[in-house]
């Protein structure tokens, strides 16, 4: 009788979800269960008419003007408002802008500017890859010899952080096992040392509260296109403390980061605030999407979100644990609310046919290599009932071994 | 009866316009005269609906799957392909990424790597600003003693091309007044004393047929907006010379630029083709608008289009020519089309609410501080009716004054 009780216990707690009137604000197809959110999140119903709207109207019928009438120009500042809230920042201290990659390059190197006599940029291995690729390209420019140093466990991270250190750039959350570090404690351990401290939010901005402020972090960037919802390839976000704001601090000095970029001054003045972290020419169609994605947040309780999130996210574990262990799942996210994030993930041999035939069956999750299945729980358009349901066709599929179908193995360029 | 001899000649050039049919696939408002389409270009009729199946169908009803599906990943090269054609590039040669600032990074990096023992990056104090900006934040980080050192004129360019000088760095078209530099003779007369020579495109791209295979270049980056018409923000392009593609050589090494991203390998290791300009995730619905506006050139015959464009400034100079000296307009732009671009520029007192009575009257151009009036002939959706008419309507605006109240004088935060 087990299924009966977990279907009744997942109807009572969709029943009692206060988010629950959100998941009528996206458009869901019909026999899909989306837990992959954390690697693009679902569409917010209003995006395409706004879209639509600014194409046909700003676009085509004002053309120019727009940058001025529908104010183009100041998409970046009014998007990063709505980010900050949702990740505890100050005012004026978030804007939207390029990708997270490029962000992250941004602030690497203010951060390295600002701790210039250091040399030593400490991460780790399983941070998301682009991350450590940037700190190389950062450091490669730079040229003076600053390293890159990985922790091979989170637990590692204290010990590693000496007086050598300039940087800590650490993802909140991490992408593939869904571990959280915890911000308020690693930040406060840094700064102690004289480090600054950056962090990635891509899976935590719209998946929980965030206390970027609280924590006195130094500087965070983040990802649009996943908890957030803004679309594929979304416009990105970074944070910079207004303790270090001013300066001429980050290299990619395009004229958006200028103090008055319509004076066309041969000459780079930065602008002294937020904006300097700006670049080239906003990007107004998919800053537009992202600005109607984060209109939906406005009134989003933040506490709500996470609590749902962790309610979620046990509900799940309780339902494949039922059978994890006997057909080959092994779980790899915490099971402390406390020391993860907004997904569920398991190592497994053949994970990458699982998840074809998963997919086949209308459960949307993702792999990532070599042997990791991801299941992102996103509260404002999951039910419990669907978490039930997705378990129940996880076990249905590694019980009749349904994955195991040439067509299954044949791997995209995306995986 | 001049007006009378002008009406025949445009009406007798447009019935003959090789180019007219393609007038009808632009949106364009009623009763406007669209001269700033080389700051943002028209609305192509067919982008609406493509971005809208992109919403809809594969954001929303595909959701991740799409990037296999709909191949949103290789975006960035076909798009790429589409551009290359217009700018003479070698297959495999460009990709549509970022901002033309953030590419400009990218291929600046690049270029100083290569030719590391060299100091000097040469370029003109007229320059788009941006370039300049980001040629000071590339230096800065290298911080290995760059220096910037900028023409006052065009003629001075040869004389400053000594072996001292790592790259010279050009706009192919000036943006405030039209001038067109020889992308052949200068790049050969850089090669020549060992510089690499990259050349920005912004205002080239769609105007006129480039050849940068042929002139040798090795770098280029140019803009997506404004006569490729990929909407507002629209991705930009880059092109790397095959022989500088390989190696470890643009700092901003993101996950895209790898050689094989979905392997999530910890450490950095670049595609060694044109991939390795890529950075971050691709924004999906901006480059989607960018290759259906590309679409739209597939066919198009660029002879034809620089002839026309050649037409309509020679026809513009002339109608404006008849009153400009008496009236304070002094013409910036250089009279032989062999030293131009696609526009027309003028210098002039009160020249922002000059443009902006224009507006006003339906002829949209730009101003560009501190005194130039600019006009740009797109030669896919403009007529030499429609030229004629923003001419004369010009002449009244300065008769009458009718720039001289109030209103014209309010600066908008984009001028």
């Amino acid at each position: 009788m087990v299924s009966t009780t977990i279907k009744i216990d997942a109807t009572q707690a969709d029943l009692s979800d206060p988010l629950r009137a959100y998941r009528d604000r996206f458009e869901l197809p019909e026999g899909v269960i989306y837990l992959d959110g954390n690697s693009l999140g679902a569409l917010p119903k209003s995006v395409r008419q706004r879209v639509a709207k600014t194409i046909a109207e700003e676009w085509g019928e004002q053309l120019i003007r727009s940058w001025n009438t529908a104010d183009w120009v100041h998409l970046p500042q009014r998007v990063g408002e709505k980010i900050a809230r949702l990740i505890g920042a100050e005012e004026r201290t978030v804007v939207a802008a390029d990708s997270t990659s490029i962000n992250l390059f941004k602030v690497l190197s203010a951060a390295l500017d600002l701790n210039q006599q250091r040399r030593k940029i400490v991460s780790e291995r399983d941070n998301f890859p682009t991350d450590l690729y940037i700190a190389e390209g950062v450091a490669k420019q730079i040229g003076k010899g600053h390293r890159l140093v990985l922790a091979d466990t989170p637990k590692d991270l204290p010990d590693m952080l000496d007086e050598d250190v300039a940087v800590l750039m650490l993802t909140h959350v991490n992408y593939r096992n869904g571990y959280r570090h915890d911000m308020a404690a690693l930040t406060r351990a840094a700064h102690d040392k004289g480090i600054l401290v950056i962090w990635d939010l891509a899976h935590t901005a719209g998946a929980m509260p965030v206390d970027l402020a609280g924590a006195q972090a130094d500087f965070a960037i983040g990802c649009g296109y996943k908890y957030l919802n803004g679309g594929p390839g979304a416009p990105a976000f970074l944070y910079v403390n207004p303790r270090h704001q001013g300066g001429f601090r980050q290299p990619l000095s395009g004229w958006f980061g200028h103090r008055a970029p319509f004076d066309f001054d041969a000459a780079y003045s930065p602008s002294s605030s937020i904006e300097q972290y700006l670049c080239g020419t906003p990007p107004v169609l998919a800053m537009v999407a992202m600005d109607e994605a984060m209109s939906l947040w406005v009134d989003v309780d933040m506490e709500a979100v996470r609590a749902k999130s962790i309610g979620l996210c046990d509900f799940f574990i309780q339902e494949v644990g039922e059978f994890a262990e006997e057909l080959g799942l092994t779980l790899v996210t915490p099971r402390d609310p406390g020391l993860r994030g907004s997904q569920v993930s398991y190592s497994c041999d053949n994970g990458y046919a699982i998840m074809q035939a998963l997919i086949a069956r209308g459960v949307i999750g993702d792999f990532r290599a070599p042997d990791i299945i991801r299941f992102g729980m996103t509260p404002l358009y999951l039910s419990f009932a669907e978490v039930a349901q997705a378990a129940a066709i996880l076990k249905d599929i590694l019980v009749t071994r349904a994955w195991d179908q040439p067509e299954y193995k044949v791997r995209g360029a995306v995986t």
